[in-house]
């Protein structure tokens, strides 16, 4: 596994696969297209869910967990919505194996076909507004506020960890309200929800706004969504919130008796994020060093590693640093010992290099008579001394909290510098081709308009950007007015 | 849903179906066998999750995500595992739905079939194994301890929610070891963090032991149980651990070389805790009101409910309520605090009865008169008068304790009372009839006794339980010698 990483500058997308595999985030499976999700990968992901897990809670959401496989019939009810995932279902059509008679070998049982096929669930809308139909009659029921934390199967022929799964983990919302204005504000709220918690402990910033119509989610009626910019210059979608309008309501007669006696049909929303958020974390923060991990989301805050000449360690040595480890444990700090006597400390360094962890603490007999240890931030790579006392904790406190800020910053810097304004096509075609990152620039609201930009250069509206003082202009294809631009950039 | 529960002792399966719908729990789907968990169900399941997940993390294990799909060739490589699980398998065989050209409806693309049909996982051995043999070289990889979160899908044709789904949630743990004393010891410690945790949390006594040949999990060497004993003198299995030998090292070919240099397959372990711990609960502390949770694990330990006439709260009432609920809170107790206006109190009081919240306590204009509240223990239905003082907190938390002991304590007489020690067959039909409990009775040791004796009686051997000071007998079937008696019961 100590193998050199390949450098992000020269092959992009090797060398995020190279981080995939030497930070031991995941590895592929023989299922098409689906990953296993290592440890260290877990851990992280494990870090986002109970965290998003608490925020989602807090704004009275409950969890609940509904059916893995869904009746086929219900897609039919909501044309949109099988329209956009009838190309990527999983099908389950027997519920039986057997020996074939002839070849001896173990077959799907031709007797145990199902009557009514099921589908491995792409995403829960159909079964749960089959349900919710039961839930709501007055409008006492309302809001009703429910997620979920799943598995789904959404088959993808081009598939990368993470990024493009066949099978993801995430949390899909869903809620229904009395009004078409609660269903929005629910929409908008956990789009912002989602915002806070990217920039807060993902330290990666993005850009909230609006779907065109023709990048929206199947049976939505407006789709939110967020949207980041990666280090190859290419967008990365990273979570959509939606507001359903009356859609599935209608599909599966959802209504509710109004405070005056009136039935009339529920309000959706539905809002979703998904292990696809560590692909953003390697892409938005990694180096040529491997994966770099914003501390508050990291599984290992501070690494201590002892150096000594192989063998065990000096007693005194180890005694100081399990001393060392239980004071940061104490001070809330997740922090690890490496006592592994089969690896030189250098061996060491590069593997949590590789592993993105934000502080490393070498001590050896040279710091040991000095009473200090040697500090190294992996996103700086910068090295202090530090010396061996009560103030320790606080002090690597402070410095985890610095890291994060400065991954936020510089995280921004490149957004910012790399976000194009434009005002024609040849011009956005050369800043594509030479620099990549976000266009933005005036379009006249047409799918015909945003198709031909799309077929000529395989950019995409990323979002209608939620810019209130956004100026006027002409679209940069047909030279129609435009109320304001819109950002453009090619997209994972 | 106010309606009466049905009495226990009348139709206990019946009456198990009605704990369910009226304590909110779970739900009945479309999809064949598989629930909807309810938010109060689920709160219950992430109760029991977050500690069993802590404590398996504690006994160094990993937690690790594989795909949900698994090639169907994985599971012909274990005969015996595939002849156990064939006939209960969801097989996905096509990746596409499109539209019928004839009926215009929506149905299975047949140009969309898969070369090799998946398996929906019905626990992950194989797909585990598979990738073990990548992970294990050295004896320094082992012992490999990893434990995963997961739905599994079992097909089933007679299914009650908790007991018996064709979907479930559980986690289930998979381990590589150098020797097979270390495997060994690995599922008899996963057996006995099991115990404990069930003993602790769930307030349920259980039986520890080993599975007969006959009933073990399929290729497994040695299977470990833990049975439990119902309220109508069923047994349910709540959970199991098995001694995998080198069945699965073998069929997926794991080696290491181990510190002389040596090439040999390593010894698994694997073990599970479901859903079904839910069905559990209710089975054994249930009563003709509802659920009755244990503390520990109750998603709401303490409801406060407000006494008046419809319409608006006093405020000095809403208010006392309100400090109550945040000095509660802050003690850390889980305390929640019912304001709804269109219920009356007794509504509310069937309400968390049915839940089976451990305490509730009411407070009316009379109470807030004499500085007190009316303090009702679910358990014992009884009531007290609590004065609203600093001590407050303290002594609820005493009384939760209290009743988390007197649950165990009442389970184990239920328990001991139900155990009855069995010399011949007419007596064994006589106590199953009249009485049902485990009968400890002595048998053979043979697969053709054991098989002969449940089809006459219905009863199984749960199992070779772990007694040293057991004393040897004579079978009550065949008369044949036995070095120690085993516990046989009818079995959910």
């Amino acid at each position: 596994m100590n193998e050199k990483l390949l450098l992000r500058t020269k092959n992009f997308p090797a060398w995020y696969q190279s981080v995939v595999k030497h930070a031991q985030l995941a590895e592929q499976s023989d299922t098409q297209g689906a990953m296993v999700i290592l440890p260290y990968g877990f851990a992280l992901w494990e870090n986002i869910k109970s965290t998003l897990d608490q925020q989602i809670k807090a704004t009275g959401h409950q969890n609940v967990y509904f059916p893995l496989l869904i009746p086929m019939h219900y897609f039919a009810k909501e044309a949109d919505h099988i329209a956009g995932f009838a190309k990527e279902c999983a099908v389950v059509t027997h519920y039986r194996l057997t020996t074939d008679p002839t070849t001896q070998k173990l077959t799907v049982d031709p007797k145990a076909k199902l009557e009514n096929p099921l589908i491995v669930r792409p995403t829960s809308e159909t079964i749960i507004w089959h349900h919710f139909r039961k839930w709501i009659q007055s409008y006492r029921d309302l809001p009703l506020l429910t997620n979920q934390w799943a598995n789904v199967v959404r088959w993808e022929m081009r598939t990368r960890p993470f990024l493009r799964t066949s099978e993801f983990l995430w949390q899909e919302g869903h809620t229904a309200h009395a009004t078409s204005v609660a269903a929005q504000a629910e929409a908008l709220k956990m789009l912002h929800l989602y915002h806070d918690f990217i920039k807060d402990y993902l330290a990666i910033p993005v850009i909230l706004g609006e779907k065109t119509c023709n990048e929206q989610f199947a049976g939505a009626q407006t789709t939110y969504t967020l949207e980041a910019l990666m280090q190859d210059g290419k967008a990365l979608q990273i979570g959509t919130s939606h507001f359903l309008g009356q859609n599935f309501a209608k599909a599966f007669d959802v209504k509710f008796t109004d405070e005056k006696g009136h039935l009339t049909h529920v309000w959706g929303s539905s809002w979703g994020l998904t292990t696809r958020l560590l692909g953003a974390l390697i892409m938005v923060h990694g180096d040529d060093h491997g994966l770099v991990l914003p501390p508050k989301i990291a599984p290992i805050q501070v690494v201590i590693i002892p150096i000594y000449k192989k063998g065990t360690p000096p007693q005194t040595l180890q005694q100081t640093a399990q001393q060392l480890t239980n004071q940061l444990k104490q001070a809330g700090i997740k922090v690890h010992l490496d006592l592994r006597d089969h690896h030189q400390p250098g061996w060491k360094f590069n593997e949590y290099e590789k592993k993105g962890v934000p502080l490393r603490i070498a001590i050896g007999p040279r710091d040991l008579a000095n009473n200090s240890v040697e500090l190294t931030r992996r996103d700086t790579m910068t090295k202090t001394t530090l010396p061996i006392d009560t103030h320790m904790a606080t002090t690597l406190q402070k410095t985890l909290d610095t890291i994060q800020t400065t991954l936020y910053e510089k995280a921004c810097a490149f957004q910012a510098a790399n976000t194009t304004p434009v005002d024609d096509m040849a011009t956005f075609q050369k800043v594509l081709k030479e620099k990549g990152g976000f266009i933005s620039a005036h379009w006249d609201g047409t799918t015909a308009t945003e198709l031909a930009i799309k077929a000529a250069t395989q950019a995409t509206i990323r979002c209608i950007p939620f810019t209130p003082s956004a100026t006027a202009g002409k679209c940069l294809y047909s030279g129609k007015s435009s109320a304001k631009p819109v950002l453009f950039a090619r997209a994972y």
